[in-house]
């Protein structure tokens, strides 16, 4: 028999062209699927015809197979000598619970293969036709979600405070909290902020607004997830971008 | 004549493979390539036989082709009707002055595409086989650069305080100064560090350290440019990977 081994894949934001040549390789290539809601449904046209595809979807607030489960499938799986794709949105490395799995893999004693993906939170930069970073503006970029899985929530005051740009995942729930916390932490009120809904993807959606009109803004455009909230001095070069490209971005 | 396009394609750490799908097709089409000294070498297989390739390398501290000649130089091959790839590492709009040429190329009047690529800092975290965000640990990660073109540096301490997982681009340079800032930001002198060079290409190296340990360590194991500085709790995680899968990383 041969000996499996689980692949943790990082789709990327949706659009299937932002897959890696080595994602594409090996899901080409893969015996079982096992595919999170967030990735993109045109990867499934990567599938061998005979390829088994298990839907394991786990989006924040729905319906969803549970960790354990989903960790002893791909051990199940494995060990039947199966080449197994775990299949996620985004990096599986950045806030796609990767290290998890691939530690309860290890455990279990399975081989496995990590491939990153295109985070989203890149993706809706580009969308924006902004940088996440410019040498004028700041010395980087915070990816962090506003979601902690024991309810805590990042340090806001600090994160105001580091000067970066910043790209919130989960955190359409949170846009009072969020605005609140970056101003208090010292954000100016018109701060230019962004959202970016199923960025890359036909469903896109885009918002222009600032900081403090964040959550009103989202609100009455009726944005939700799964989106990326960009806040910071670089996203307002979307704005002069807009008006060069004469592209319909909605400004709130 | 037909119209020309700049394409601003970032093209990952240095795999091949680690380039998107996008990228790839674009790349093979191109009419004329500009490329950057940190996109890996194998991309060049991608050009069309009768493409113009042009090498525009700009790297910290070496002779390097001036950004205003590389402006004017992809918008005379665009004015030419030709199909430009600007060819990067990384990812164009995260340190890669993505946002800076595109901005030249609109004030001129020239169509602009970009292609996301993945950066480096993700990569480097793969290459330890350890997630740069985990519940358990933190609530994101910060991408920051330790050089500012006006010489100023990231708040190190407000970074400290952030919680984030950090990943250093540009630092090794600066190693004295990213310790002993972080530390009087208030992390520990144990928090687990890690330096990735050249990640995902053959060349790479890994060392994992300590932040306290960190300067001393890179001189000693005499790793360079291009590198990526890792710190925080998650970092740890790499020691115990390693363990498992019998690598043979250096621990310092």
């Amino acid at each position: 028999m041969h000996t499996g081994k689980v692949w943790l894949i990082g789709c990327g934001p949706g659009d299937m062209e932002l897959l890696t040549l080595k994602a594409a390789r090996i899901l080409q290539s893969a015996d079982v699927w096992l595919v999170d809601d967030l990735a993109g449904k045109d990867i499934l046209t990567l599938a061998r015809a005979d390829a088994r595809i298990v839907h394991v979807g786990k989006r924040g607030g729905c319906r969803s197979t549970p960790q354990h489960f989903i960790n002893r499938l791909m051990a199940r799986y494995a060990r039947q000598g199966f080449q197994v794709a775990r299949v996620k949105g985004g990096d599986v490395m950045l806030f796609g619970r990767g290290g998890e799995e691939q530690a309860y893999l290890h455990e279990q004693g399975i081989e496995t293969g990590i491939v990153n993906g295109l985070t989203s939170g890149m993706a809706a930069a580009t969308s924006l036709g902004v940088p996440l970073t410019h040498r004028d503006h700041c010395r980087g970029v915070a990816f962090v979600t506003a979601h902690g899985h024991d309810g805590d929530e990042p340090d806001w005051s600090a994160l105001a405070r580091s000067g970066l740009t910043l790209a919130i995942y989960m955190g359409m729930k949170r846009l009072d909290r969020i605005r609140a916390g970056l101003l208090a932490g010292g954000l100016s009120p018109s701060t230019p902020a962004a959202i970016v809904q199923s960025a890359s993807t036909p469903a896109e959606r885009q918002l222009l607004t600032t900081l403090d009109e964040l959550p009103q803004a989202a609100s009455r455009e009726q944005l939700a997830s799964p989106a990326i909230v960009l806040v910071g001095t670089v996203i307002g070069l979307a704005g002069q971008q807009m008006m060069q490209s004469g592209c319909n971005m909605q400004v709130a």
